[in-house]
């Protein structure tokens, strides 16, 4: 079976149309995806960038917002611009790699509707909470789990990784031999490679 | 009939793609396009940017060619990465608005193909010459013409109209409602919505 790794960034934009379709497109052409959260932070401040390229740009990150709205009208997703951005994303992250594989894809749609179609800020604690609870999670238990050190950890090594991979945004797809497609756009040709 | 405004800069990487495919998807569509020439070099640098986003970001820019030889791979379009980037092309921008603009197209075309699918440099007056003379041109009045001051401050009036509606990349692609699309991926999308 040919597997796709999904690397994504909660406060990413355009990660939250990519999180939303990926899954009903690989079962299309029968692709196991691999979910992978990370933070893109410190990658861009390893290239030199202390903020997202959406505010060091401000016409692109204006347009941003524009194009982002039209490309969820086309998908169907409901879109509301979050007041903050980019929301601080740690808890976010933490909270998908402590979770199975199996389960971390219904959070992290989950988490991304809250930022960008319900205009909810990701960094607070009670919207977290509100997340997991309706997923039937034990959200005081997993909140207090995110903040071992062996999470933290997990979370550092699974940056580093997409660093090491080239990875300089989100979404972004690697196959099995390291070939990446970054950006919402190019799901359907990364997929298309995959079991090509 | 619905127009679409075709801003594009000779140097940049995704016109190439977009260059040759608009003409195409045009006419299928019945959209008429106007094609714009300008320089990104001031509209960079009037945003805080003293070269290509390519080069600011390396990590993107190496990523950039990798995706460019493939979309060219899937529209069937010769490519070579040319060896200096971005190559200096004011003279060629020039050359386009000299022309009729029924000419500009045949020739925009031309000094793509040149630059990225021969690796010819289109900085060199000697390859503008060979482009002019293949299409049947005087090449060297249509040169000496380039250098006049009416000609310059054509471009210079272009390239701030570029800047006023908010380009700050290309191609791009301009609704006679002044909504904007950018990217050589965002062309299917906008002559959908010219003809809305």
């Amino acid at each position: 079976v040919a597997k796709l790794d999904f690397w994504y960034e909660f406060a990413s934009p355009y990660s939250y149309p990519a999180a939303m379709r990926i899954e009903r497109l690989a079962k299309a052409t029968d692709v196991v995806v691999a979910w992978r959260p990370f933070l893109l932070g410190p990658v861009f401040r390893a290239q030199g960038f202390n903020d997202s390229p959406f505010n060091l740009h401000r016409a692109k990150g204006e347009y941003m917002w524009r194009d982002l709205t039209r490309v969820c009208e086309i998908e169907g997703l409901e879109f509301m611009r979050p007041a903050h951005f980019p929301q601080k994303s740690v808890v976010a992250a933490r909270l998908a790699l402590l979770l199975d594989e199996a389960a971390r894809p219904e959070f992290s749609r989950a988490v991304y509707l809250a930022e960008f179609a319900e205009g909810e800020d990701i960094a607070k604690r009670e919207v977290l909470e509100g997340i997991l609870q309706r997923l039937g999670y034990d959200a005081a238990a997993l909140l207090a789990n995110a903040g071992e050190p062996a999470i933290k950890e997990k979370l550092r090594v699974e940056t580093a990784e997409a660093e090491r991979l080239g990875i300089f945004g989100t979404p972004s797809f690697v196959l099995e031999s390291g070939e990446l497609f970054w950006g919402n756009d190019r799901l359907e040709q990364a997929l298309a490679r995959a079991i090509r």
